[in-house]
């Protein structure tokens, strides 16, 4: 496996952010960077729990960093979070920089099966496999065994999903604005449609309801951790594009959906509550 | 006096952030843009305390409030901030796009005198002057009776030299490694060179130390209320653009200047510190 190379560093809340780049397998090579904050007590012999963010549509590895007001309460509950990119770069599929809902900064946080994107467009993967591989291997001072995930919109839908299809791996998800229901969503319709290759008639297709959080919920058998946050004035919740209600609709046990009265889909929403948010996984992580 | 007119608003903290643009006297007659966070609870019967926050070079109204991490402890306060642009954009000066240190997001809040810029360049009397006027007639809830200014790089150098020179206007001061003694720094030498006429043969020129924080102290015969963080590792720093100990040099009660270890000039240092700087203004603010 490659290793990782730092690419820069920031002191910041009571560590390091430090910028990270290698060579992907799941994303055919491509090389991909990530940031990682590290609180300064971390090491090898003393690890700290990890949270990993993923971000929306449009974003990279440093847009929920500088915008998401995380690192302050993150460095003083003592745990690391990953900041991974959305999507290949430079994979130079046909259209990928030509519509910002797909291809470049659209991954999706799941593994193309249709041809044209298979190669490179495996960012489930990347995030639930090797990007913790690599990180475990480079020992930072990261303790897998305690391990959450969040994220904003396509990113909050990606946590939501990751955990949900990854039973026992993960402590706790949450996530701002999630597209929590994209097998019956435009976002989620056109990245399925473009992305996988779904050769069941079902509609919507098996292959599309793996990546449905709402549809994954509803067989999950564990005990449930998950805290969700959407604005009521989030425009691409009027659009229908996040259906956070699909959630609730499952009516399980440990899922919280708050309405947050005035806010809408940017990072001033994601900033007023991350630090809720890194409280709620704290408590998980921690327990 | 021409109205402020609300561009964008988002929910953020306990309140709102609104974008405004109005057509500035100051610049000429270019229009201007600025930022307000209000908390909910501010209303023309029951106003708020007032804090500047002036960016620094190549940034704009925006920088400070998605990057600085100071609305959620400004909303706890229950503190207004206002976020001012850096400069005059669109002024047609010759040259003025070419050097990130001079012209377009480099208006370095002085008033212009050179003649290629006086017409549109004078970020001072938009800050101290203008804004408060228009925000005032515009009857927001802001109390600027009691207001404090603060700032980074190029802003920290604003809003300490706006403060020293206006006795009395403001109650405290503060800064994020600031450019404290531009009169002998080579951001400044440039800045003043080119924006003021300076008649004076003085080595500097007394037209450069009017704006001239370090010394601007040494005759500031009020009690200070001043904050200064500097990181250690910050590049400008070692490039000698900053030079706090100037500030330290004076030996004036109630300037405390913090030096933080490993620290670099970036928003993750501002975001770190950010919450203790407001709560050092509201603590003055609300005295």
């Amino acid at each position: 496996m490659a290793s990782i190379e730092k690419v820069s560093s920031n002191r910041v809340s009571s560590g390091y952010l430090t910028k990270y780049k290698f060579p992907s397998k799941s994303l055919g090579g491509l090389s991909t960077q990530f940031n990682v904050f590290l609180p300064s007590a971390a090491s090898s012999s003393s690890p700290v729990p990890v949270l990993f963010y993923l971000a929306g549509l449009t974003c990279n590895e440093d847009t929920g960093a500088q915008k998401g007001g995380m690192l302050n309460k993150a460095g003083e509950e003592g745990i690391a979070i990953v900041f991974p990119d959305t999507s290949p770069r430079g994979a130079g599929v046909e259209g990928e920089e030509d519509d910002w809902q797909l291809g470049t900064g659209a991954g999706f946080y799941l593994n193309a099966t249709a041809d044209k994107w298979k190669k490179h467009y495996n960012m489930y993967d990347l995030v639930v496999e090797e990007l913790p591989s690599a990180l475990k291997k480079a020992d930072l001072g990261l303790d897998f065994s305690r391990w959450s995930i969040t994220g904003h919109s396509m990113g909050g839908h990606g946590a939501l999903s990751i955990y949900l299809k990854n039973p026992g791996l993960f402590k706790s998800a949450s996530a701002f604005s999630p597209a929590a229901n994209p097998s019956r969503t435009p976002w989620g319709i056109n990245a399925f449609t473009n992305y996988l290759d779904a050769k069941t008639r079902s509609s919507p297709p098996s292959e599309w309801l793996q990546y449905d959080s709402s549809h994954l919920l509803q067989s999950f058998s564990e005990e449930a951790h998950i805290l969700v946050d959407v604005g009521t004035e989030d425009d691409f919740l009027k659009k229908g594009q996040l259906e956070p209600k699909s959630l609730e609709a499952v009516g399980k046990e440990g899922v919280e959906v708050r309405m947050q009265d005035g806010f809408d889909h940017s990072y001033y929403f994601i900033s007023t509550f991350a630090p809720e948010h890194i409280a709620f996984h704290a408590k998980h992580l921690k327990a």
